[in-house]
């Protein structure tokens, strides 16, 4: 094993920690992680749904800075709340160790969309230096950034299908921002997380449909950001399906000029030339939930109006692979430089 | 049963039809309905799923037009596909029945909206005169004509889902149409009709999501009519949901000027003041499609920007009541005098 | 409303509570049921899952004996845990109310099978008069005396669907007992109450499914006292199936002597001959979950082997209204006299 | 790419058929395969369920003995009806090459068994010699002959998860044969074909349960076979689960003489020692479907009544995976001496 990277993951009993581990687990160039548990984690939730006879599963062990001492972990992955991932991942820096944290904490640069999480910060100017040092992990736009990064914030799962649908288009400046954009985006329960509440109890859930943080969701800020877009030119729904994984956003957006829509395939065919894991559908063929759930892929397609001008795109992955574990594991590959698909097929 | 209308159903092993001999079943004014059979319909269709001991479902017999006479048959129900009823409703008007078609045949006036069903009249005058006398059958707006129609064209599930959220709003000029509106807009499977294919099939739709139709489905025309609008002003795109039924639209407006969510509240709470079967929800809250599925309400609930301007819409209701059966019954209702709530509770 | 029956339910924000109230609120022989809050059910889990505008729905009032007298509440239903329900009764029996209890407190005659429960009463003297007094609420069976019962036990939905295929056989002591029975019996969600749990989370539930509480479920002994067998008489086996609701018992059974399909039928047709609520197929033909959901109907099918000795049962019921909410209307129909199916339909 | 092993795939558009081009495209040992395509297949079925843009997936040509010749095919699959695997497979080897076939047409050696297929072989002598030939490839039962075979019939799903729960106990004896066995078996939709039918169609399916083929299941012959049973031995009744794949079978058995959980278990424990695909789960643990799917793995649990004789089996799998296609691979492993797990995890 001389030579494999060690890796630590805390927060593995939550849907996209064991997503994780479960990659690390058979990634070719990384260690069985060390899987930690923290005191709230209690034994049962950190059992598998059954116990299992010749389970393989990794063992895990309470989180301790000494356990990941000892273990020599040189990346650690937090897939904790973010008040927890606040808290840790200066500790982390400081000791030396890079971070991949998959919560909400480091994402945000501007103060005004922090607000909405209400973070405490003990050490205000510790936060302040990562805040600024975070680098924000969608390897399609940032991979240079998360070659170097300390810490990887690693994105939302609507923010990821959002903002891989929109970049080319914005960069290449043919949207009519001031018109303004809508993301109908539709997420599977497992995007609400493990814990059992009256939203996420089975019967309220099957048969069922509804929107949520209307005008209020916290991925908003990162899409804003990451496309250099204000508030105002942006409405983002999300809505729960009844399914247990999977995204799908339908983007509404009105071009500056008439286009074709070859044309506009084109700007994603070039902009996503040498990214393995975005794929482009021809036009005006769009992508279904099933065809990423399972893959570590975000599926775009677009179809044009006849007037050249309404365009709608719709852009599907599955929230715990590209948008969460999978992510993090892309970045990981990036930082220590190695091919983006290692260990994701 | 002395003085009770008679009625009789075409195309009773659809899922619309089903519901609908179902609700006359047990109306209080009507009879037992006529159930009749088109040749095409084999007897295994018309079995229901499974062949029950003592069930006291109404038997079908083929469709004839001595049948109906035969019956003293007074109110059609058609519950076909859009050319049969195109073939069927000037004859049955001609005998003097007063006719409910529950098909896209008679919908719309405007000849360009018509050709996306590509109509081929045998009798290209009786059908443009038809095409002139039919009532568009939303009883929310065009409840008069209703009272008054021999022919009534019942709308499409997603068209009253869409037009019922955006009457009010229209209505009282407050929408800034030139701006745009789009409406998002998620259908349960029955919508897509009985017929086994590719799509309807269970593991094509479990833990899936997508769209179709894009920029071209048929209920579009009818929305535009309805609210006096212009194709450029309306995006509407159907998407296919996970379950048996019920629909959920999300529609995006911008309005004229700066509002408040009271105001646009009241303007609802005005138009729908004194109609039974549509709930406005309390700003913000939004409803679900549980809570309308296997009632006839059309549900509806508002979100306002804190801009003022930015304004989401939700509207739900079962595909098979109020977007199909139901508001037939309903329109029955109106047309013989009746409350519009008989045989719905 | 003078002469209709004054109801209340403790209970109601539980499924069968809910289910209970609506099917109370539009029984044409009783007045609008007094809704009761237990001081453990807080505000939000009292609230509709959405907040509606003209909400027609009950309002409810904690929970006190001097709220029941002075609304003068002549019938008392109780849709709370077991151990409130022990409590609850003798004192609502003392005081003069006749009771029918959803949970079960009161189902079981012999000691051992009311062990499982683990019952702690305070006044066991009370407690053990109540355990004779209680009528098993099967109206099938003991309708005589549901009729002059003070307090009836409705019974559990497994138990239901399993006495209801097994009694006309086992009266007709044409099932080889000795043999050994086993039902595999399978439920949807909402059977496992509406408290959220990591086991009733979407993710758990969806796409998955399992047995549970093998050789233990509570159900057992009402079985085996409704059909005066033993223990080894009957494997009884629950599973959970990703659906909100619905009960289908698979039953296997090994005959006495060889018979004929059509005696089998008969022997079932004559037992529930004037049973409006239990509806027979012809066999081979056997009931789907479908059939019966959204119904008080048990709905039950056979199949013999062509040995004349193996025989399969299939029964399927609503496990919210025959197997609860219907069940407890149709016990108090009995009660008081009506027609069994008053308010059902 | 020298001295990878050279398949075909017939019948590439099944489910099965799927899954086991997606295998043996990534098999180490394995080309490409090549993908064949009857003349009954139409384009548009050929195709997958969205046109991707940079599809890797495997091109399929017009099926012909020249194509197979051509590319040197020296292991074909067959995913095909089974009347056309009796047609093809004489042929094939015939043609010097080996077969695996997934359908029904050769799992059978006894022609009473056979009959419920109503094979009509246009050369009876050489389906005769076939027959005789073809080896059952159920691996944990019969890896010895699998690996000479020149015909392995891949098992059917369902008899896959009751052989394996039942051989280690009927192998040693300890089951109470003449007792009776019944196995209740539930499978997910893609076990009922991709052809769409009323039966398939999402709305007869989601909300539903149901028992189908109840004494005359054609796998029913395949677990008697392969156990040494006679028919009037076993009961098992195969059901429809509203999810997309996996099996779960609840099997009950009586005991020749009272043991212990721990002796059952053990018995297990030997029989399954050195196979990798069966895990065994301690006892009293259950299997759940969610544990086996997306695995080639087949789980089995138990769990004994506190008589010592009574015993509950529940054995879960993925029915396209260990059910069909995983297994079809699992047989090509041992049929060319490489380790079973190749290309399987």
């Amino acid at each position: 094993m001389a030579g494999k990277l060690r890796t630590a993951v805390l927060g593995a009993t939550g849907y996209s920690g064991m997503e994780l581990v479960r990659l690390l687990g058979r990634h070719p160039r990384v260690e069985e992680p060390l899987v930690l548990r923290r005191a709230t984690e209690n034994s049962e939730a950190a059992a598998p749904l059954s116990t299992m006879a010749s389970s393989g599963q990794s063992q895990s062990v309470p989180f301790s800075w000494d356990a990941l001492q000892k273990h020599a972990v040189e990346l650690l992955f937090l897939a904790t709340p973010h008040e927890l991932s606040r808290e840790l991942a200066p500790e982390a820096r400081a000791r030396g160790m890079r971070v991949v944290d998959l919560s909400g904490a480091w994402r945000l640069k501007d103060a005004d969309h922090r607000r909405v999480y209400g973070f405490k910060d003990a050490n205000a100017e510790a936060a302040a230096k990562l805040d600024a040092d975070a680098v924000y992990g969608l390897p399609e736009l940032n991979a240079e950034e998360i070659t170097g990064a300390g810490l990887v914030a690693n994105p939302g799962c609507y923010a990821t299908s959002v903002i891989l649908a929109l970049a080319p288009l914005v960069s290449a400046r043919v949207v009519d921002r001031e018109h303004g954009i809508v993301s109908d985006s539709k997420s599977g329960v497992s995007g609400a997380g493990k814990e059992p509440t009256a939203r996420t109890h089975f019967v309220s859930v099957a048969d069922n449909f509804s929107a949520y943080s209307v005008f209020g969701h916290r991925h908003t800020g990162e899409i804003l950001e990451q496309l250099g877009m204000e508030s105002s030119e942006l409405i983002f729904t999300p809505h729960l399906l009844p399914i247990p994984r999977g995204i799908l956003s339908t983007i509404y957006v009105y071009l500056n000029d008439d286009m074709r829509a070859e044309q506009v395939e084109s700007c994603f065919r070039e902009f996503y030339h040498s990214k393995q894991w975005v794929r482009v559908f021809p036009s005006p063929n769009l992508p279904q939930i099933q065809d990423s759930v399972h893959t570590n892929f975000c599926d775009i397609g677009l179809t044009l109006d006849t007037d050249g001008r309404r365009l709608i795109l719709v852009s599907c992955l599955d929230n715990l692979l590209k948008g969460a574990a999978g992510q993090a594991v892309q970045n990981m590959n990036l930082m220590y430089g190695w091919d983006e698909g290692e260990g994701l097929h």
